[in-house]
């Protein structure tokens, strides 16, 4: 396969960032660096599918003003979520009278969505472009496993969906960050089966990408000051790292999970730790972002991944495999 | 709102397309311009999902067969379709060494796949993309309406699914066929909560694109030699046809939908005609790509469709907003 490694020579800026998480979220280790956060993950709405959206709409309200702008300064959305037909987001962005295109590549949605950004922005016909994911523990543990009221055993492999919402504001104009390169991610399947441990889902994917950055970039992990997977979960990252000594690359002590960053497992049990449309984005937004800002991390690869099932094709015995797509940062 | 039509200036081409459909579909007014069909729907399958990934898939090797490329001249495959987390194109993807990136806007997805890959070419990053949806009607069925064994009664308002997949490679080397603008569309909401009557719920939506993409062109519908919509089906259409008027602008005889033209409506008692990700994209690749090679049409905007909703959605009393992006074509 020829290098699916693009640098952006055309400079593709963070314009600021915005993020939004439930109590479990702005309990842990990173939550004093998220923006907004709120005591009743109903927002006081009817469903758990009602308080996603108006979550994701009030995190792009906050991102707006943010930053001062009108909806007509934005030229673009690109977002996606967990739920059955992105729901989510489309709810979402029927608020707000902005283009939008939808996506999905489960955890690796935000991913997909940034590179797709920086490819628009790098033509020239975009300036300005908002990427957004959003996931919720309620809603995607009813759609992809069991009711809540059922109060189910949790495995000691599954993880915890993070509840909250995570936007980037990208512009070609200017900035302190900029995304300087990507890699795309292909679906890659080990025959993992189990719904509870998605780290084994996706960690393979993660390898593969994460392999073909480095080749392809010609740079070693020690190039980057953070490499930051989306969700493997603690177990999923240890995974990964054995995976990617099998192929030649050793990942050292600037290698993190997002899902590992972004709760104190044992203290907050959350089995192997946050995953969700909204983990790689909440922590990279409010976390890394601002770390970068303040210099503490110069160039960070962000590695979103996701596990590619619905509960249909888990009950008709189809494997889950993964996908992960890499965008690096750096400071500007 | 600034300008979300943008013109094509580096050239995009359409290498080639394929189609694969069901036999209502074959047997349709426009069946012999698709390549492939098959009689059985469930192609030998225990699940009609997993027909429609085996369907997915026999497309997407018959088009690299037929242009005589490997996986490896593929630089990105973007891709969707209408099942819960696009699963059918997700583990379609799984047998590809390409890249993916997953779209979902429901019956307008295939618009966003030939947007997305048309910018993405434009960097000259990548040099090949194939944009491909599927559907099937009993998948659709069940999982956004009833089962089949239910033997519901459909209501007159109510269109079929159609059973197929089409693909389109395009790129920016050569071609006969070139995509020359796009308008990109955003969410449009009238209230319907109409399961039933899709053709209601995205006609305000694809007047919203129409009327922008004419404003912001700088054209008149008569530009075209066709005009085509995704799936508002018959009485959709006519819906369309008054929006329009209200917007000062007269759709003539050039305009055409992809649902009403796939079925013959009232000898296949397919109520108001075809619908799904898989309408426009059979239709398009099929049809109209043959009659744009044979110079009968010159210039052609295509306008999928999109009703955005979930079995959840629905059942929690919320309406069906639309979304419609536009892509023209030109014979080069």
């Amino acid at each position: 396969m020829k290098s699916s490694t693009f640098d952006f020579d055309k400079k593709i800026y963070v314009e600021d960032t915005a993020t939004i998480v439930g109590p479990r979220e702005k309990a842990g280790p990173v939550g004093k660096y998220f923006d907004k956060d709120f005591k009743d993950d109903s927002l006081g709405q009817p469903s758990y599918e009602k308080a996603e959206i108006k979550m994701h709409i009030s995190l792009l309200k906050y991102l707006l003003n943010k930053t001062k702008h009108n909806e007509k300064d934005v030229d673009l959305c690109i977002s996606g979520d967990l739920l059955d037909e992105i729901m989510g987001t489309s709810l979402t962005m029927r608020e707000f009278n902005i283009p939008f295109m939808g996506t999905y590549n489960a955890c690796a949605t935000f991913a997909e969505c940034l590179i797709t950004a920086s490819m628009f922005l790098t033509t020239g016909k975009f300036n300005r472009i908002i990427c957004s994911t959003s996931s919720h523990f309620s809603t995607a543990e009813r759609q992809y496993r069991f009711p809540l009221e059922l109060g189910n055993q949790r495995t000691p492999l599954s993880q915890w969906t993070v509840t909250g919402a995570g936007a980037t504001m990208l512009n070609n104009i200017g900035g302190k960050v900029r995304i300087s390169s990507c890699t795309v991610g292909r679906v890659v399947d080990y025959g993992v089966k189990d719904a509870n441990d998605m780290g084994a889902c996706m960690a393979p994917a993660a390898a593969d990408t994460l392999r073909r950055h480095f080749e392809e970039k010609g740079v070693s992990p020690s190039y980057y000051d953070l490499i930051l997977t989306g969700d493997l979960g603690d177990a999923g990252s240890r995974l990964l790292k054995r995976l990617m000594i099998e192929k030649g690359v050793e990942l050292g002590d600037n290698y993190n999970d997002c899902g590992v960053l972004i709760f104190n497992r044992m203290a907050q049990d959350v089995g192997q730790g946050g995953s969700g449309a909204a983990c790689s984005s909440t922590v990279f937004n409010g976390y890394v972002y601002k770390k970068m800002l303040a210099g503490e991390f110069k160039r960070v690869l962000l590695v979103p991944t996701g596990a590619l099932c619905s509960k249909t094709s888990i009950l008709q015995g189809e494997s889950i495999p993964g996908i992960a797509h890499a965008v690096s940062f750096e400071v500007e």
